[in-house]
């Protein structure tokens, strides 16, 4: 090491040593006849004390090493927001390590800057104390995951990530292989497929902290490579992948973010989170529930809701406290609202402030009965507003409702920043209808139904429940998994309902199938979003700031210019334009690979 | 878990104990109304006795549950060579967890089963004890390593893995961006770019066990991704690198091996391991060593000899302990090894096993004062065989005969195949000479001269000396690094030796040089290939035991069958045959990224 001590590490009994430290100049402030300079490194700063004819040169972010006695700082002169302040360094030494050019990107914490200017220059950005801090939390955050996963006696594996194109699902990336012309490799989606055939190889703990490829059109905060803490297990229910990922997640919580987790934690079915909160992913942090008024409702003549319920759908509410104390302009901003998400608008009555009479448009179109025990039904008060939703499909209705609850928290203040509100969402569908009338996976076709569905989830494939559990903290899906099925009859059955031949299923799920038919050991899993979950450790908003090198909308690296044109030289050696040759497929390998679980 | 105990878990304290178990059926015997099973889980076997009408469908390889009572073995009944040979579990209740048909590949340790039949079914050779052991070794490696990072509070970052075309060196995978048609993104070689930019973000302690890609014709044990322990450190010297190695490499033999690596580590420099045996990652288990008989043969008339002298070469010559005794096919047969390495052939002299008397064609052109001189000069006794090689390029014949050397220590049954012979080579050289004439880096051209040679090593390139080291076992490379430049006048000079202008180095280099223009660190860093590593720590002799779905010859998959042909659709969605549009290249971004360091 070219230096003796880190400068955050200096306290007052190291006063009277000679040390030498490097790092960069933060700030430089020049005091006739003396320099004061604030000297940065990984640990932290040190003011360091120059003559003026030694340190003339310096400017911000010139990397130098410097040796001198550490002093205690004179009395009144003590800095007791900085740990090392109260000390300086005397120096007595000064080399110049290199210089730095006037920089584009200030290495300060309190200037604000664009995504494009800091992304180009990340290598300055990360020298600011809250990126930084991002990137080593996150550093930490694969360390105590691991601890925990390594106490369990679980192996780290690693799979492959130049594989086998799965048309059937999100788009991959695609590579082209050069020593097969004509073929390409994809980028997987997530680990999936190969963890489950780890537990068919008798692994019986996998973890991996995989790195995963979506080429999807770019929505805010998504990237197109994504980390998943990737987990996979045998001879274990939900329960024990449960119990795992409450233990990973309070220790996460307890040392990086101070806060200590209730366990077990709270459980929550499907049904009731979409009941209730209008989410599958249900921020826990605030009340302002839905309630359902179909039964209430039945009989108006109120055009709107009476075509949902004559429809066999769904009527809601959603009350937003003292929400009649908007203008006329803040609700007509809500329809507004309502059209950016695709809803035809959004109906309300507003509680007289006093005398808690109903008024507004809607309320025009219901009967005084239905007015007068509207507030008693759905939980308001004098001077609340009352959204509601009426569709045909429920879960259509139900999840503006949620949209519109949380856009109520924050318009009305409701959120507690600081707290933390996880909760587990188990009891998933197994299936859904498609536009055709047929079922189709909600997860995907190996989830297992659970033991009350499992003889019989072709009875009401709507209403048949999965071991399906998703992890859920303020609002945010941090991780999901399943009970996967192992039972060649039970996944025979589950094809059959889903309308998959046994022909289609092995051009499908081919190689999957083949290892299924070798004693595969029931099993389950889970995949935490690890950018996410570092993200909200790390206090950000977003997955960006706790990514070293994140790229912005459409893929592009402002610091690479990556994506680039390749060279026509480029293009015809890796065999871009190459015919694939004829292949004889192999029997039991032939088809697509499976679907994916993700968890980002 | 549906398991109360591991089943290898299970010793003789237990008889008595109700257990549950989970696993495979490794083995079934009849023995007239009983039945026997060894139950296989991850942790070991147990033997199950069952009576014969519960368990008479059980067959290899079906997953089971069984609940019985852990009991004594009878006397004399005991298996030492099972740690659960004590005991049997006498079976009450039998679950057939999933069936399997007629095996593919028979789990059994001893079959030996050849690559494409493994790796097609790698789900079931992965539960035979070598490849299940294998992957554990890994996983623990992993751990290992990472304890020794995180005690020195090294952070661990990801790199991008969807990153920027480096046309320079080795061939880079390509990825279409369908949001960018007619751009793409390149899979990385390694992250030696992006471990630079965090050294000058103040990182200052990185560490990544990352997947690098590599689009070379394969050569036998390569896969196209890879995986390296990668470790790049600001403000330190050499000497802190080869530390740290050293510290990571004795735990890992230490735990995983059984071995004590006597450290420090012994050192060898370049050249001397070029001189000495002919390579530049020499396998100490055995002497062998080369003789420099330039100087010696000075004057000779042998043609092929003189020839080199004239031409200011090199030759020497290496002996095979008791190689007079070899059949003249087996001295043919050097002939032949030689030409299949390029090279024109192999000139020997054989030394009589009683008289000592030089024999063979060689022999014939020698001088008798070149001849009586020789086994002194080359320190062979008679029975003795005597290998030349002699070229106008020193390293060319040095390789021959280091090449020699290896095959000498196999054919001669030189090597302890229990021995673990460690060392650094150091001071490799800076430049070598082009075939235009010109110089070109041989690491890379960030790599620092050492300081011997940092102020002038315009004066003789040749002798250049950089400050990069690698570390070799058994012959074999499993790490390597540099410490780097961060000085620009430096860097100049080494572009300017390089014959790359400012432009040029613009052009090639633009970012890296960009980040450097603020205040770069010095660091350094080293790079462990992984796969080989692990592959000596597991005592396999290829890297495909170490990967859990590793690629055969050609980069094809035998499990997936991948790569394969994509679809049109596939094809037109990817932007695969967009041109791209005409970009404005960003100042300071544009050109070509850094080549890259790798050990693998």
């Amino acid at each position: 090491m070219i230096r003796t001590h880190d400068a955050g590490s200096l306290r007052a009994d190291h006063a009277g040593q000679s040390v030498t430290l490097a790092g960069w100049v933060a700030r430089r402030r020049d005091h006739g006849g003396v320099i004061f300079v604030d000297l940065r490194d990984g640990s932290g700063v040190v003011q360091v004390v120059f003559r003026e004819e030694d340190a003339h040169a310096l400017r911000n972010e010139f990397c130098i090493k410097v040796t001198g006695d550490v002093t205690a700082r004179p009395e009144g002169n003590e800095n007791p927001e900085l740990a090392t302040g109260t000390i300086e360094v005397v120096a007595s030494e000064l080399v110049v390590l290199s210089e730095a050019a006037p920089l584009p990107l200030p290495v300060d914490d309190n200037v604000e800057a664009g995504d494009d200017l800091r992304l180009k220059y990340r290598y300055l950005d990360l020298r600011r104390s809250g990126p930084a801090a991002a990137l080593k939390l996150r550093s930490r955050a694969n360390h105590i995951a691991r601890e925990v996963l390594h106490a369990r006696d679980f192996h780290e594996i690693e799979t492959p990530t130049l594989t086998r194109s799965t048309p059937e699902g999100a788009r991959d990336f695609l590579v082209p292989v050069r020593l097969q012309p004509g073929t390409w490799y994809a980028l997987p989606q997530s680990p999936q497929l190969f963890k489950q055939l780890l537990m068919v190889a008798g692994m019986e703990r996998y973890y991996q902290i995989a790195r995963c490829y979506r080429d999807e059109d770019f929505r805010a905060d998504r990237q197109p490579e994504f980390t998943q803490l990737d987990i996979e297990m045998s001879f274990v229910t939900q329960e024990d992948v449960i119990e795992l990922g409450e233990e990973i997640v309070a220790k996460l919580w307890s040392e990086l973010a101070g806060y200590t987790v209730p366990t077990p934690i709270p459980r929550i079915t499907w049904h009731d989170a979409m009941n209730r909160y209008g989410s599958d992913k249900p921020d826990l942090r605030y009340g302002v529930e839905l309630t359902e008024l179909t039964d209430y409702l039945r009989g108006t003549e109120f055009r709107v809701f009476a075509g949902a319920i004559d429809a066999g759908g769904y009527i809601g509410a959603v009350v937003m406290p003292g929400g009649a104390s908007q203008t006329r302009k803040e609700l007509d901003g809500w329809q507004d609202w309502a059209k950016a998400r695709g809803a035809r608008g959004l109906a309300y009555v507003i509680l007289d402030d006093s005398t808690g009479e109903p008024r507004g448009p809607v309320a025009k179109n219901l009967s005084p009965e239905h007015l007068s025990g509207l507030a008693d039904q759905v939980g308001a008060k004098p001077g609340d507003a009352v959204f509601f939703a009426a569709a045909a499909e429920r879960r259509e209705a139900q999840e503006l409702l949620g949209a519109a609850r949380i856009e109520i928290a924050k318009r009305a203040g409701l959120i507690d920043e600081s707290a933390w509100a996880f909760c587990w969402v188990v009891d998933a569908p197994m299936f859904e209808k498609t536009d055709e009338g047929g079922w189709t996976a909600v997860h995907h076709p190996f989830t297992s139904p659970n033991a009350e569905w499992l003889d019989r989830f072709e009875e009401a494939p709507d209403q048949a429940l999965a071991y399906a559990y998703d992890i859920v903290v303020n609002g945010n899906e941090i991780g999901g998994g399943s009970v996967r099925i192992h039972q060649a009859d039970v996944q025979s059955r589950v094809f059959a309902l889903l309308g998959i031949t046994p022909e289609e299923a092995q051009d499908k799920f081919g190689f999957l199938l083949e290892a299924f038919k070798y004693g595969p050991p029931p099993h389950a899993g889970i995949a935490l979003g690890w950018d996410r979950t570092c993200m909200l450790l790390s206090g950000n908003d977003s997955i960006r700031e706790v990514i070293a090198f994140p790229k912005t909308r459409g893929g592009f690296d402002p610091l690479t210019t990556a994506p680039t044109p390749i060279t026509a030289e480029q293009r015809k050696e890796a065999g871009i334009d190459a015919k694939p040759k004829a292949t004889t497929v192999m029997p039991g390998t032939d088809g697509q690979a499976a679907p994916v679980e993700r968890s980002n």
